[in-house]
């Protein structure tokens, strides 16, 4: 099956009437990955009918509840479908801390193992890697200890020359939000095949970047083309702006390989 | 304005295509209560664009994670939206214990104060009386302690006879949510003029009730006729049953006056 990402949430921390809390579903080499779970996620999931069996791990970028209060849902759920294998959550180790005594009062019986794997965000570093995909942490700036994630699909090969095995990369995704903008991601970012990138502001409230700490729709096109990644999909919407073809617009002048991140749509990558 | 129910989610715990966790607004004498919160409730809100100001209160009828995974997510959004009056939440006491280590954590710098009060859903007893509204409890039947609330809005008014004053009792609503049939409550809610009653189950399922304790749509009509209820609207669908015109018809053939709730509906309470 063809990579592809699956866009639930695309709001920011207030939702509207178009927007929920973050939450997007990586599909790559057979595996589903969960990156960060706002409330309404395993709602939207159910009501796109979503599989949910090849479910692997979820990573979570940070700890405002816009990217982690639809955790304790979506794990009930999970189980009252009938799951067995183990679900692994990547996150600030506070994540655990908070969630524990939740899981033990709300979900005693649960019949699958939840694994939690603390993360670092302040560092880059490798948190998951199998046969085929690695993921990497790519610390990000804003208002709590925050991360990016790339990931990266890799197969072993070959080389009938030198007789030994490599590793070839193929597809590689980054998500990074929720950020200022942020110039040092750059070089672990270059050449990526899709870029999702915040875009919680328009030009016109740029002044707002500083203080909550996120991005424009011309900064995350910025930072695209100077990594020269391959597409660029937006998202992170604040309440503020109801029409998001101005976030667009102002993010294609810069790089016009942008899309619009809408919920709901599923993406094929490059 | 005239009492009014709006429905924002009516599905049971496993959340479907057309169903979300539990979560209904009774507007009565311009109050506005909040009776449950599973996980979207908040959203729902903030897409039909309801008034939170008026927002006096959540009343919660248990600590299953369809009735109060959505709390974290409203306290948010509504200091997000500028809250600065106090909102009092009536739950079981272990409701607090499980959220105040959250809400140090993401809401430390929440600018409204919230309050719990703790109730005993084992017993029936008045837990809220302002000058127009009391609310009691309605001790119900299911797998954690769980009680119903019952909503009655009364007037002062002066006998000139007897030159007293004394209580006018208006509209009465009763929720009843989740629960197993249970005819001891009858004479609480008898001649109520709205009952919303669970009906998890149809009569195909009826064996799962012991099991779940849940009701089936005819158990919840069998109480509304045997309480003398002026209308009855049911709620609560389990995830087995996608028409539910089978629930509405099983439970007019005992209590005609049924309306099966339907989410994002608002009904005007006779």
């Amino acid at each position: 099956m063809e990579a592809h990402l699956t866009i639930l949430g695309t709001g920011s921390a207030l939702p509207t009437f178009q927007n929920s809390p973050s939450g997007q579903i990586l599909d790559l080499c057979d595996k589903s990955f969960l990156i960060d779970c706002g409330e309404g996620v395993q709602l939207t999931m159910r009501q796109m009918n979503l599989k949910t069996s090849r479910l692997y791990s979820i990573f979570i970028s940070h700890l405002h509840g816009d990217h982690c209060f639809g955790l304790m849902g979506l794990i009930s759920t999970l189980d009252m479908m009938g799951r067995t294998q183990p679900l692994h959550i990547y996150a600030h180790p506070d994540l655990e801390k908070l969630m524990r005594p939740q899981m033990d009062y709300h979900l005693k019986d649960i019949r699958y193992e939840v694994v939690f794997h603390a993360i670092n965000p302040r560092r880059k570093a490798v948190i998951f890697s199998d046969r085929t995909v690695t993921v990497e942490t790519i610390p990000l700036k804003h208002r709590v200890p925050t991360c990016g994630f790339l990931f990266y699909e890799h197969h072993r090969r070959f080389n009938s020359l030198t007789r030994e095995f490599y590793y070839e990369t193929r597809k590689r995704y980054a998500y990074c939000s929720d950020t200022q903008y942020k110039e040092s991601i750059i070089p672990q970012i270059e050449g990526v095949d899709t870029l999702f990138h915040e875009a919680t502001y328009t030009e016109q409230d740029a002044f707002r970047c500083k203080k909550t700490m996120h991005s424009t729709a011309r900064q995350a096109a910025t930072i695209a083309l100077k990594a020269n990644a391959k597409l660029l999909i937006i998202g992170h919407y604040s309440s503020r702006v109801s029409n998001h073809s101005i976030y667009l617009q102002e993010a294609q002048e810069v790089f016009p390989n942008t899309l619009l991140g809408v919920e709901r749509e599923i993406y094929q990558l490059p």
